[in-house]
This record gives structure tokens, sequence and C-alpha cells, in this order.
């Protein structure tokens, strides 16, 4: 289970699920590809994701945890970051963090015409809720340590 | 407190303290330099850190924690990474984990003529130990958030 032989991570397979988002909005993250470079060590406290952002592609639906940190590093090209306050353009040597809690929902979105590369840093404390100000979606991590998705009056997606 | 506004990783001012141990090891880290990367975002429950190491320098004394994930990452240069069970040399791209619990001593060495640059991250999990398999010293994570540093025979560092 772990192995700490070190890897190359772009030669990390892909995750084998793109999503966990039930629809019309696991369509919206299509574009995006991520390698998880935690779990092949057995890292369970943290994970961390290579990602990719095709031309047009996000990194997830504008969110915000409530008990989970997260934090981001951009490896290649301008990834547009927006939060609550507003939009930045990001360069390759940049990181931003987003502390649990704050209500600051944030996403990347890639508005430019080459693939967006970074890594992406979030912890896994238990009984995290998240919220999408932008759309009729929360998610509920389980205690079985899968995401459980509902509408925003409680119904679940199928 | 928290600002989610992203910056520019090398840019970061260094960490006033330079490192945590007691002589005559503070003196073998001579050479290594951390920006940290999460604390300037308000993130508490893992760390982060942009370490640039010198020809000659190394990481960390060799080391295992009970509790607490490791990762590293390499952005440039070729790191000598040293286990329990030999050495790998690491270039770019590269990544390697290091779960806690395992007892897998573990750090990097530059034996390069060029600097290496990587980013480390690591959780906060209470009650963390640190074992020096090389080393007359062992750490434990005290109530407090900061680091007890003693003998291993029990006897603490001045």
């Amino acid at each position: 289970m772990t192995d700490t032989k070190p890897i190359a991570a772009a030669q990390v397979p892909l995750r084998r699920r793109s999503t966990n988002y039930p629809e019309p909005f696991a369509s919206r993250v299509v574009g995006r590809e991520k390698r998880a470079l935690g779990d092949p060590f057995g890292l369970t406290n943290f994970g961390v994701n290579l990602t990719r952002l095709q031309p047009g592609a996000v990194s997830a639906l504008r969110h915000a945890h409530t008990r989970q940190d997260e934090w981001i590093y951009i490896l290649e090209g301008n990834p547009t970051l927006i939060t609550n306050t507003g939009e930045t353009e990001l360069s390759p040597g940049m990181c931003a963090g987003f502390k649990a809690a704050t209500e600051d929902a944030h996403h990347l979105v890639n508005r430019s015409v080459a693939d967006v590369v970074y890594l992406e840093v979030g912890d896994r404390t238990a009984g995290d809720c998240v919220t999408y100000p932008d759309d009729d979606i929360t998610a509920r991590l389980g205690s079985d340590g899968h995401w459980q998705f509902a509408h925003k009056d409680g119904t679940p997606y199928a």
C-alpha cells in the first residue's frame, strides 16, 4: 500500500473518476485532468493533485470548505482565480491558500489558449461541508469518506 | 490574519527562525532557506514551505514522523533523497511522500553544484513525535504547538 519510491508526477495515472459531481455539474469540469500525488505514497492526512486545465476548463464549481484548508501552486500557464472579492490572473510560481470557514468561495478558470498545470493540496478533516454560492448544490463529507451531494433545499442528487 | 490575495512564492519573506534544532544540530542545516507559503493565508491544518538548499546543504536531520504525513515536489535542481532503503537522485517534476508511522526516516542532501528548490507539505496533527535514527535527538510536538527536543535518554536539550 505504502511505497516511498519517488515518482515523476506527470507519469502518475489519471484519477479513475474525473469528478464526483452529479450532473449537470460533472459536465462543467470537462477538460480537467487530475493525478493524485499523495495517494501513491499512502498519505491520508492530506491529498495532493497535479491538475491540468485545458483552455476553457475550470478547476471546480466555485466553492468554499467549512473545515478543510486548500492551497494551490501554479506550475504552468495563466489561470484566472475567481473569489468572492474578484478576479486575479495567476502565473507560474504564484500560490494561493483558502482557509476553511472563511466562506471565500474560489475556483480557477483557464481563459487562456494554453494548458494550465498546478498543484493543489487539501487536508482531509472529517465533517467537512462545501458551499457553492453560484449553484444549487451542497456537499457533505460522510463518515464513510464519500461526498454526499444535495440541492440547497436538502433533496439529494440521485 | 487571513488574506486570500495570491502571492509570488519566491517573494515571500524567509522564515524568521531558520531552524528549531538545538546545537549541534542547528549548524547542520546551514545553507537551507524556507519561505512559509501556507501561513500568509492563515492555513492551520497543514503547512507548505518553499525551501532552497545551497550546494552541500541538507533539508533536515534524517527523520520520521509518528503522526504527520509529509510530501515534497522538486521545482529546481537534483537533490539526493536518502531513506532507510537507500539513495535516489531526484529531478524537477518528481515528488515523494512519507506516510506517518512507517518509520522510514528521510531527508534530502544537495550534493550538486547548483541550488535545489522544492515544495514541502506537512500536516499539523497533534501529538506528533519525530525520530532521528542517525542522531542523539528526539522531538515531540507539545500541546502549546512548540517542538520539544530531547536526547534519546530523555534529557532535554537546553
